[in-house]
């Protein structure tokens, strides 16, 4: 379904929404940048008193959900490492079930996530390559070891693929453009963890002990945000922070349950 | 036609090839890694003895037409500058004519190629990105000014698109993959100059003064050289030596008009 202003398919700011669960993207979501999206705070406090479950899923692949957690604390927002999910939370718990051990091409915190979670992490040897985003840690010498050992079998994960972000020198490499760079050299595709990855909403719904049907996805992303919960049987709720783009919304053929000025207005809809 | 043994359509070691001038490959064809072809320098001997015209055009994009020249040297062969053509020389021919200029993500050596051609270098306010085998030198930042710069409307060129090569330490990442990452950010393609793009035979043979028909391309490479060269008209012959490989020949779907064991069989064939 297309996008049509007013449509009763696409409820403005009058609807309610039908879950108790929610999973909340972080960065476009509670916070732009280092700054607080104003009302954030109080809507998850309004969430918790009321009894909603609530985890937080995130794309981010520059921090550990330790440095993470330690960032929104800093940002004044209570929230536990463990009720955050990251590509690399997912990636470690995968390795984890599976016994593996991997080559890291990513930035130095994200380490922390694979030693938490038991996983081998290795210079050879090794059963896959993660990458993520490493910036500056994306030498040719650090590309060229995890290309040699795709070649020796070992599969490609990618924590994400997203082509750029918006740095503070302007736009800046993503982890996707070495991901298919990778690709193109080995002849191999990478796994995707992540969002929209479905097993990634599926890990933080069996963490929060909700089904898909009564649990909503909040994010700034109509792709990989709403579209990826919609996809499993989630609901999906768009805001109109962060990367939000009204003419994102028609192209991507995805209807949001709902669509908020920001997570302010959420206890409103409850 | 698919390559059949024995067939009359394949030209084992006994036919002769009908040319007046020929375009030779280097690496894989003169030498491999920096040991000379047994008897290359006598086969070049005999095509000059015998009045035939030759210019020489490699992939390589890692050295400069005056390096590749004093290398040659080095290995015993008397090669003049202006007799090799290389991608950087097509592309810097190619950004002359259009009095363009370019932003340089390669090995510091190929600067010498577009400096000699007047084409303006810089770091800034250019109208292409063009990519070599910088190796070491493609370091996040480089690669990120460029993504950047084409983000701007500079266009990518692309010197080569190949994969990997065997280095001294092993299997090595090429330019393609780079290439690659940048369109992958930037969503557009890269303009591909050298081998086996049919601009590139052109111009060495417009510099031999020759036309294809009269023209033979001898090199390893069934795809670039031998597809590359017939594509445009010329005769296509394949040695076995350097890259070849005999399983790489029937998938190709090309068939040679001539196949050597080395260059150096190449006079009993005249």
């Amino acid at each position: 379904m297309k996008r049509d202003e007013g449509s009763p398919q696409i409820p403005g700011g009058m609807g309610t929404i039908d879950a108790e669960a929610f999973l909340i993207d972080l960065d476009g979501v509670l916070y732009v940048d280092k700054t607080p999206i104003p009302g954030a705070k109080e809507a998850l406090a309004q969430l918790e008193e009321r009894g909603y479950r609530r985890r937080f899923v995130s794309n981010t692949t520059s921090k550990s959900r330790r440095g993470l957690a330690g960032f929104l604390g800093a940002l004044g927002f209570e929230i536990s490492a463990e009720e955050i999910f990251t590509p690399a939370v997912a990636a470690a718990g995968r390795l984890r079930s599976r016994n593996e051990r991997c080559f890291l091409v990513a930035g130095p915190s994200l380490r922390e996530d694979f030693d938490e979670a038991g996983v081998g992490v290795a210079e050879e040897g090794v059963d896959c390559v993660v990458v993520g985003d490493a910036e500056a840690d994306f030498t040719y010498d650090r590309l060229n070891r995890a290309f040699r050992m795709v070649m020796e079998g070992s599969r490609i994960i990618a924590l994400e693929k997203d082509r750029y972000w918006m740095g503070a020198g302007g736009l800046t490499l993503a982890a996707g453009p070495f991901v298919a760079a990778l690709e193109y050299a080995s002849g191999r595709k990478a796994e995707l963890v992540g969002k929209p990855s479905p097993d990634f909403f599926a890990l933080a719904l069996r963490d929060l002990g909700a089904s898909p049907e009564e649990a909503a996805m909040i994010g700034d992303d109509i792709n990989s945000d709403v579209g990826g919960a919609k996809n499993v049987g989630m609901k999906g709720i768009l805001v109109r922070t962060g990367k939000y783009r009204e003419e994102a919304v028609a192209p991507s053929g995805i209807s949001p349950d709902l669509i908020l000025g920001s997570i302010a207005e959420l206890g409103d809809h409850l």
